[in-house]
């Protein structure tokens, strides 16, 4: 048997339907009904498989389908089930239902598993309507901090603990975790990025996900009249800002993949045509999959802020407010993923992920691999994210066989 | 007789009255309560003098010295009686009650001038309230398009018909023109820069006013996601836009005074930290006091925006939305006014304006010249405006004694 690009379509525009827009996207977020409803459904259809089907206390939810050696030793698969505002159909849901998929064609295949078999529907990775990410897959390892929730809200004032209890579930009580014997872990995700696109592959083998650095950045210059004051006389922060992005860029150009350097937010005053720019913040965005070379670049660059600074006599004060490390995935999950892709005659390469995955929590525990299908054009948290039908159904095949060599 | 730092504090605090904020700045928009008030005073105050003083039918005030020789020729001086909203104490009223103040101080000392002496409060020119800019000066010489104000309207929704109804005013029917008889005219106002201070001058003496260009901008590139699209495959217009500023800049440096190049207004989409921006709109205001300089300057810029962008894969969209030539001041006044400041022993500079006044309409029909005082820091339009009170007295002084060769 193998899995058809008709069953990955019915069973996508399934899920597709819990919390979808008018404009072909979908908007799921913690603790809200759709989300709840989605839940729900797939419990009932993990069940409807014979997998036993449950939550944790705070909403994550485990299909297990028994394995025959008895020892209680699980291959893990899934990925999060909320999506950000407008998102689109692909990005969480897609580890969900492919997981689903493999494994129920492996049991109509070859029957029962030796080990156990389990999909996560994980509860929440985006950060969406509450300012906290990894909520789902941090609970699996109890390294959330409750108290980092406990009084935060939603942008229209609905608290994260009321929404919570509303689904019927609370902060974590005991130590059991749905994670408890699960050995290996693999999540299916698009790549939300156009390199296998461009590259004309169909599956991506992540070798890890990039560690990085977010900044904030403040000028403080000297507002004047853009007619009045000479050249010389000018604290003028864009000046500031245009050469700090012009070297850096060049720098990271220059350093080549798979550093990204990104420059996504600039807020400047008065922000009118005729005053020369008194004030500006913005934002540094740097990732790299080597730990020492993303702190020594980017110690680099901030040396080059301080210097382009001062020779504008322009006050700069530079907060790196995020510094997370890369997270390498298991060398034993990358070849396994490898040689089913092989085997199965897959068109594949190894890349990293520039963006984070619920893998990079779940990495730093048990050994994890993960699967790339590409994105049209890279468009991801967006209504237009898309996939061909036929990456996909590759996509799940490469999932499925893993599974199968992990599992069987 | 001359003019003292008490006499000056004292008639400037008094006009200042007229629309005072909390912030110790003003408010006085054309049309408004505070603005009808301060014209109705200044009559007033020119009528005690022994002037004719007089409306014209939009709202210009004139308040006329008659002179011995019976002739009506009329040396002309002041300025605008409007201010931006939360603007300074100086800027335009400071040439209304100069001229006042010199004309009073001539005839005490010197008795009637032999030529009319005529102190204006232009009507408006900043164009604050209403987006129309130079109406009392356009006025004076008939060339204001009543079609262009008929339609308009405040932020709040006043239509500008209205407000000048309410204030007793209303379009020209007749030819006449307060300015029927003016010979020449001295406009005295603050710098709004800082050169004079940076020089330790009193007094500037005005070649010419610059011309400027002012352009929007647009880019459109494509919007990725910071961490999974390779810094080869984006087409990032803040890339595009850093290096614009850094080359325009280096050349305007090259260029030297009097060009000046200013990127005052950037919006960025979707301005986030982890995205890289889609598309950008920002503004550019060059302004230098050579008209073929000026636009071949500025040609050179503009090829150099759309190589650029081309270079990135960028779309630009280049707006030319003002290019007003600069207006030289006239050689006999520029010559009257130099002469005044050394036999004063003035410490003065010849310099040009970069920013716009009433001065630059009225030199197209009439002999005109300007008179600068230093802004302390450069700053205008903002409470903080002001000008120390010797230079403010040196600065009447000047206008004083060029008024008195110009009409005794």
């Amino acid at each position: 048997m193998s899995i058809t690009c008709e069953d990955v379509k019915k069973t996508l525009d399934w899920i597709s339907s819990f919390g979808a827009n008018d404009t072909g996207g979908m908007t799921r977020l913690l603790y809200t009904e759709e989300w709840l409803d989605a839940q729900k459904a797939l419990k009932e259809k993990f069940e409807r498989l014979g997998m036993k089907a449950e939550f944790d206390e705070i909403g994550n939810l485990k299909g297990t389908l028994e394995g025959t050696d008895g020892t209680g030793e699980t291959i893990g698969t899934g990925s999060h089930v909320d999506t950000v505002v407008n998102g689109g159909t692909l990005d969480g849901q897609l580890g969900i239902i492919g997981g689903y998929l493999a494994i129920a064609d492996l049991l109509e295949t070859y029957g029962k598993p030796k080990k156990n078999l389990a999909v996560f529907s994980i509860a929440e990775e985006e950060g969406s309507r509450f300012p906290a990410v990894f909520w789902g897959s941090k609970n699996l390892f109890h390294i959330q901090n409750e108290e980092e929730v406990i009084s935060i809200e939603s942008i229209d004032g609905i608290r994260f603990v009321d929404a919570m209890h509303q689904c019927g579930f609370d902060f974590q009580e005991t130590k059991d975790s749905l994670m408890d014997g699960i050995k290996q872990f693999v999540e299916l995700h698009i790549e939300q990025g156009n390199t296998l696109e461009m590259e004309g592959k169909s599956v991506g083998v992540i070798s890890g996900i990039v560690g990085q650095k977010r900044y904030n950045i403040q000028l403080k210059g000297e507002a004047n009249h853009a007619g009045t004051t000479l050249m010389k006389y000018r604290h003028d922060v864009i000046q500031v800002y245009a050469q700090i992005v012009t070297e850096s860029i060049a720098k990271a150009k220059a350093a080549g993949d798979p550093l990204v350097l990104t420059f996504g937010k600039i807020n400047v005053k008065p922000n009118t045509v005729n005053v020369v720019p008194g004030e500006a913040l913005f934002t540094m965005d740097c990732r790299h999959t080597d730990k020492e070379f993303l702190q020594s670049f980017t110690k680099e660059i901030e040396n080059d802020m301080k210097r382009i600074a001062e020779e504008h006599g322009v006050k700069i004060d530079i907060d790196c407010w995020m510094d997370e490390e890369p997270v390498p995935m298991a060398e034993e999950m990358i070849e396994i993923i490898k040689a089913s892709c092989e085997e199965q005659k897959l068109n594949y390469r190894v890349l990293h992920s520039g963006a984070g995955h619920d893998s990079q929590i779940i990495a730093k525990y048990i050994p994890t691999g993960m699967i790339f299908v590409p994105s049209i054009k890279g468009i991801s948290h967006n209504p237009a994210e898309a996939t061909k039908l036929e990456d996909l159904q590759q996509g799940i095949e490469a999932l499925k066989y893993t599974l199968y060599k992990l599992a069987y």
